[in-house]
């Protein structure tokens, strides 16, 4: 059985905790947050653990086996460093760290301690993600055109980061799972309309090897929220809507006919396919469920995540150029 | 009664002769189109009219008081100087011209010839965006924050121009019709996974004054068509959906309360006011035919057009400097 | 070549001689209608078809195979009758007759005179009907339990007759089409708010053998247009939209487990099946095309219409019987 | 402070003892029901209530002040009955009780023995119906002309009532609190696919004064869910689709003009008014957390509940006429 304390105890700690709690082979053992009230709704509801104003407690505490970071972004890196040196492994929120560099500081460390490191990339644990990434595995959608996200809604405005690490992180984790590819440039566009650095709404374009193209559409000030995204292929298109229950994802045997990739003719004549559509069930279940389980079988099995310090470093670095592009109104960086 | 003369009977081109000719004090007289079967669906439907292949019979006959030019860009410069060198009104079809160049000498000889030059701004016409204008103009929406257009389906594909002059231009009408202003920089990227040349999606980010941004995403490989337009403003929010039937415009009583421009604390909280939804009752009438009946009205009372020849020349420069970045992999392109 | 007479030219009538025009085969070659309007539409429309406002000329006219008689039904025995007794195959709007009497009348007729007398049913040649009957043969959805049609609108308020004669009967004839069966009861309620005879919104059950139901509720007072039918089954369960262009029908992987019909004790567990959605791709052409095509091939091949007398006579009986529940708040009425 | 029992923790009593227990002025004491896995899942969360297998503890309790009965409907009369003799007030699950005769000797005991008995009518505590409740009262809507709902879904097949004690239920609720009124007549008509007895279909019209008219569908064996209900009125019409986040109720500027009760001539035109459509805001909070503080307020405070026995038994008397015209193929049932 895995001892496990979790750091921050806000939006999203709640959540983890009570995954992890009850995940096979782990229980949550001790709570730490800054908030007198968060820490009393933490004691309220799970009365056993301990909780703690002082991360230290967690940290130093020899039965703890592994540490959940769930604290904002400029705190991670100083967080798991030592969770790290105090020979815990690491489940960190993302986005992973506020830079590269503090991103490969920790890689480094993990790998020396033999620790096992983990970002908490949720959506490539949900049925839907899933489900995709398997259509794209066993050659359904052919070859990748293009992924077009967009992912808005009003609030919530943070104070500490811009929008792009807020929404825009978690595209930029399905992207690395769904390709396994990193783009080769990525331009970005914004404004910010409240807050001089904080921009409130972005527009990223990501430039792939192979002729693929990924475009992101982020904004805290819209009226209405939308989860939607397309992603097209040679063989079938697929649009994938995170916000109703059923059939989150349809399948459309949609496209063009013929090998328009030779010199045409201005007179050859395009045609459209339009077959069937198609919404293959899928999994219902919480995805961090799955990753709580999935993160204690990496540990007592030894195995390396999908989701770890490699895939948070290569997610941090495509952020910090979308952000030096978006300060060069748009220009395009290199990775 | 003004002589209506029309070159170009293909997509687009039924529908100008049809609202033209139905526009009170004008009619048709003569269509001229390449194709012969084009020309032959023309006869039979209106059999008086004179149908030809040859459009210098259209611009030599003196009977004749303007001419539509319905025909693809390229050949826009070339009709129109001609009808206008013949003292011919013209009506013509967007994108305006292929060039700023073209667009410029068009202007100069028109007000030379003291003669109409509309350029065929269909959507501002609508009565969406007439709606939209009055909800700017009576400030029931307040400062402006945002525009972004998502303009996407299956197809055409177009041979000689891009998804960007074929989708896009409507989206530059449109700003040029609601805002009032020119954007002083444009970024674009995009991606043709057919031809070497010419784009099927795109993505494009135009700066204005005042901190207005506009975004427009155009694509001609999405398995859905989508026709929905985000304007984000201070006071209330709107979303134009134009394929539907009722409640094209949604009017959301949502925002941000609050004076956030100043210096704020790290802990004064943010308040999302989020109030009644409301959809106007908008005019359903053909825009196609508004317009017609304007471009008459224009020549008639000796008027100058909002969507006359300047107006075009906007929009192409727009387009011209959208090309641009586009070319260089999305680099600033200034106005 | 069949020469065709329309008598007719109101609301549905123009879509009835375009389409009997277009059939090969066929032409039509005379329009009656008494209001002077429509008869100048016509002419202009088709200049070479005779016009008149007397309905004679066209049962008199010797080069006159086939009438199709698109006029109010209280006078559709009357020139159907006539048109049969001059030797001309009739093409009949539904509903078929005001009354079961001329239904069997004109029927006899048609059989004496050797005369296709044919019903319009057109939504049984609407691809999606098709595709209904399609999915039903070849046992794709399996044993029918239910159909169960909203169909409403805001008016359009007939003054002859209720909004059952008026809409439900074009789920009478996509019953009689998809089952094969007919009703052995049927109840209806149903009010009137305007007028003291015509029911403007109407409820209706029909029971069939084999413990299968159909319920119809059609309305001419909503606020929103509804046209959706579900279509329960034991396989598999469907919903049509009849408005939306695309997925018209979806197909769901939902139902029951187990065998329900034996004896349960009250522990056994319920198991709900939910697997994917399909959305087949449906023919789009437009169903009085069809239809028409199918006339003429019946008159010339000798065939008996799946849509012929008996169908509407069918149809007829069950809406005799739905007035008579009406008229009785709801009591069962046996066919 | 008010000692709440409450009998009965499957599927709705959690819901119930959380929002009794939140209630200003009330605390749960004791629990009790007959399985050990929902007792020791009602110990685990709330470790200070009692918990028990007999009910009798809780009714024989004498700090217990209220008991709230979440059981199946064939236990509510004996438990309520017992819960009044003892001296406590009675929160009771929907439908109040399984027979007319026994809500009318519950509601004599509470008045005898001046004890609150309130019916679990939970939707009359929503946003969405309060919202049309207010634009009844105030005469937003005018008279009212139509009720219609459907009310569908996959499962939750029930073994000891039908669809229509399960579902319709609401419906009797919601119209008894929106109208005022009581149905004079009904009829039902429905079928059973698996149980002999228990209708999972069922068609229901109500018949009241001033030419009022309600129509429930409710079904389990729906591939679909769908909650929405129309209410057809003289000056708007409106929507409620439950399904929604936002915007659950949309009103229609939509009718019919002029003064249609008069006779009117064969060629008057009728024209429909067609207008814009409004959605307001509506309170999002949870509605038996407004309702346990209702019940607590009526308590300390002496007041008649609006959702008392009396609104019960009215619903009891519309259940049962419903039935018998079921059990009678549609018959009209007089109440």
């Amino acid at each position: 059985m895995l001892n496990i304390g979790v750091i921050g105890y806000g939006y999203w700690g709640p959540n983890v905790v009570r995954n992890l709690n009850e995940a096979p082979g782990a229980k949550v053992v001790a709570i730490c947050d800054l908030e007198e009230k968060a820490l009393s709704r933490a004691a309220k509801k799970y009365p056993r653990m301990v909780t703690t104003q002082d991360y230290k407690t967690i940290l130093a505490d020899k039965d703890i086996d592994a540490v959940a970071v769930t604290t904002p972004v400029s705190t991670h890196f100083e967080l798991s460093r030592m969770a790290l040196n105090n020979g815990k492994h690491v489940f960190i929120e993302k986005p992973f760290t506020a830079s590269v560099e503090q991103a490969e500081e920790l890689l480094e460390l993990a790998e020396k301690k033999n620790l096992k490191l983990m970002v908490d990339h949720t959506f490539i644990f949900t049925g839907a993600v899933k489900k995709i990434k398997e259509l794209i595995d066993d050659n359904t959608l052919g070859e990748l055109y293009y992924f077009d996200s967009t992912r808005i809604n009003l609030g919530l405005f943070q104070r500490d980061v811009n929008v792009v690490w807020d929404l825009a992180i978690h595209d930029l984790a399905i992207l690395d799972f769904l390709t396994g590819k990193s783009p080769s440039a990525v331009t970005a566009t914004g404004i910010s309309h409240f807050y001089d650095e904080l921009e409130n709404l972005a527009f990223i374009t990501l430039y792939y090897p192979d002729n693929f193209l990924a475009h992101i559409n982020v904004n805290w000030l819209s009226p209405v929220k939308i989860r939607t995204t397309l992603l097209g292929a040679q063989k079938k298109m697929l649009v994938w809507n995170d916000l109703v229950s059923d059939e989150k994802i349809r399948v459309y045997d949609k496209g063009i006919e013929g090998d328009l990739t030779k010199e045409m003719s201005y007179k050859t004549r395009i045609n459209y396919r339009s077959g069937d559509m198609w919404a293959p069930k899928i999994d219902q279940i919480e995805a961090l469920s799955h990753e709580a389980e999935y993160f204690i079988q990496c540990i007592e099995n030894d195995l390396t995540p999908i989701n770890d310090g490699a895939a948070g470093l290569r997610t941090v670095k495509i952020l910090e150029a979308i952000i030096k592009s978006l300060k060069k109104g748009g220009e395009l960086a290199y990775l």
